[in-house]
């Protein structure tokens, strides 16, 4: 089945796991195809963190995610389109997409306020509902959402910025990646129900708003190959909330779906399932901001082609690795004589070439050099975890190998 | 003219500029030949810094100098020769050198402390001599001199160690570069007379010291391949000193010289000259620490082979590259629309894939990969300075080449 979502832009799926949701697929894009399911490596600001784009691409990586908030704020999308957009201004010549700006607006608006200076957003509603609306301009908060779209501040200089849903697009446009994300308010996974609810029906409407803008802007790209657009079901923790908004954001003429909200672990499974049971079937599927690897699994399980998670380059970064029996800290005494690889039987660069008491050695000494061997490797891990998750649901064997996986695995 | 250095080391020098010291040559080690001049990149800790080694090999460097004291403290060299020695331990498979241990125990000792702890050393004393040896006890310094050697504390942690001649070769056997340097002491540029013979006195006798140590060394060796010794010139800002040391090292069964000491801008010219004038022509002469853009014409015309210098990648990790015109601070304004490459023309990675504007932009986002891309371009712009001075010579360009390049560059 190949379903041609727009002008070169295709997904065919492959095959299905017998009695579930998951398939592998193959995602045609105008910079390459995407062998599904696929993790995406997150270029935050333009960049994967600490890697060179051919590092990236050494390690199996099919495409790049970058961050639309940051680069908006960072160097601004203008000049982003001006170095050619974003995979030419990075030399990644493979697929490229951005996410909606939504998450980072309200997450980094929460995060980075002061004691008063916090997004009205979930965490400060009740079971019951919203904070009301003058209670939450009350408190200063870093964020402010209304109908028309959200006005915040920047978790940089502090200086004042609005994203609606059509901002949200036509940044999105000049930035240039391949996929794009409709505007969605993402919200945090204990909210009530009220505001989730609430929160939901305004990113239909929103994605409503961010396809009639990606359709005007689509027309006047010129030159520059097509986007395509991404619709993003919320609705948290919530059964009925996550099937009403699979269905809305199903009936959208858009090219494939995100599967917003940040998971309690405990939900992963059940909502990503109630989501994907209800989509259309033939497009391509987005688990936003996930990528564990036991997230992996279930993900794939359950139905979502695309992954994208900063955990590996992140936990990279402080030394921490992954490992098919769980992570490892190469911060720990036992490795500054371990002359063996991060891990036995790894094909990447970094374990091909060095040892852990050498990485180890590199962290002590705090040379950037650490970074960049415990990201290849880590990207390298996840995938490739993903290729052979793939693999396994062509050849019929996924059930095996989740198992064996899990009883390895130690979180 | 070949010198066989001895066993798995030679030099043979191909062409000497008429009437000057200068020459282009081919230094043999065991991890492969080295086309002098040569600029060698330095790699502080076994790595250099934001690099591997293959985006080092790609500028075209040919040998890669790390510094005995820091990985005496970290992670030790009874480790690092565990993880095979310094070029297999950092996946570097050319020829390497490490220094002494001495410029880095007086200058870090007096760098590193408070006002009260600092090395005796030549700032403490009068144009007429050393500071009276009671009198350094008493200022509590970092390092403490003596005639057998120097006792220093960490600039990690404080704690006490205690390098002679012997020590500093027993450690650089165990790293196992090719080329290897005498423990030597190293003075500031504006020492006093009296202090700077003192010192490079003892220097003299440290390398016979060193060269004993190191001859019984090389025998223990076994499968691991043999290494070369350079003695070390001293004598500071004086012509007497530095014609008695370069004599005296001279006449040592050493494989190579370094020419050491701070020197200030001015007495580049005299000083190298005055020195390789005198040094025996057969073998190598390495000016330690030396690599701006023009000192390496300097050094060159006065007969130094190799030449190392923390410049490149320290100055790009704040955003500044090199250029024919001179430096340039990607953090200026300037740059963040600018669509050309660091440099016009440069055939370095960074040049040939990225903006300036794109490079400006990772500062400012403060990611890991700008100072790799300007280490890169800082790293290829000296080594292939180097490549072209030895071809000018070669090819009997060399004072045309360094005329015109005196000219465009603006220190």
């Amino acid at each position: 089945m190949i379903v041609n979502m727009h002008d070169r832009f295709s997904f065919q799926i492959e095959k299905k796991l017998p009695g579930a949701l998951g398939r592998a697929g193959i995602l045609h894009t105008p910079h390459g195809t995407i062998e599904t399911p696929a993790f995406v490596t997150v270029g935050t600001k333009g960049t994967v963190k600490a890697m060179t784009p051919e590092q990236v691409a050494d390690t199996g990586a099919q495409v790049v995610l970058a961050n639309t908030y940051h680069l908006y704020l960072e160097p601004g999308e203008k000049r982003v389109r001006d170095m050619g957009g974003l995979g030419t201004m990075m030399g990644w010549h493979g697929p490229t997409m951005t996410d909606s700006g939504g998450f980072q607006v309200f997450s980094l608006g929460f995060a980075y306020g002061t004691s008063v200076s916090k997004v009205a957003k979930a965490s400060d509603t009740t079971e019951e509902g919203a904070l009301p609306e003058h209670e939450r301009e009350r408190q200063g908060k870093l964020a402010s959402i209304d109908e028309e779209g959200v006005t915040f501040k920047s978790y940089k200089d502090g200086s004042e910025h609005r994203f609606t849903p059509e901002r949200s697009m036509e940044i999105q446009h000049d930035i240039g990646a391949d996929m794009t994300f409709a505007f969605d308010e993402c919200t945090s996974p204990t909210a009530g129900y009220a505001y989730q609810k609430e929160a939901m029906e305004r990113t239909h409407r929103w994605a409503e708003r961010s396809l009639a803008r990606f359709k005007e802007l689509q027309m006047g790209r010129g030159e520059r190959p097509p986007q395509a657009l991404f619709g993003v079901v919320q609705g948290g923790r919530f059964e009925d909330l996550r099937k009403e908004s699979a269905r809305v954001i199903g009936t959208m003429d858009v090219d494939g779906y995100g599967i917003g909200g940040s998971f309690v672990k405990e939900d992963m499974d059940t909502a990503v399932g109630w989501v994907n049971a209800l989509l259309p079937e033939g497009k391509p599927r987005h688990l936003l901001g996930i990528g564990e690897p036991l997230d992996l699994f279930i993900g794939a399980e359950q139905g979502a082609d695309l992954f994208d998670c900063v955990g590996p380059t992140r936990i990279a970064r402080t030394g921490m690795v992954y490992t098919h029996d769980g992570r490892i800290n190469l911060w720990n005494a036992r490795f500054v004589n371990d002359l063996g690889p991060l891990e036995e039987g790894c094909g990447c660069y970094t374990c091909t070439r060095y040892t852990r008491a050498y990485v180890a050695h590199l962290f002590r000494s705090h040379e950037m050099l650490a970074a960049t061997l415990a990201s290849i490797h880590n990207v390298y891990f996840l995938v490739n975890l993903m290729k052979r998750i793939r693999v396994s649901i062509l050849e019929g064997t996924f059930a095996h190998m989740k198992e064996d996986f899990f009883a390895r695995y130690k979180k």
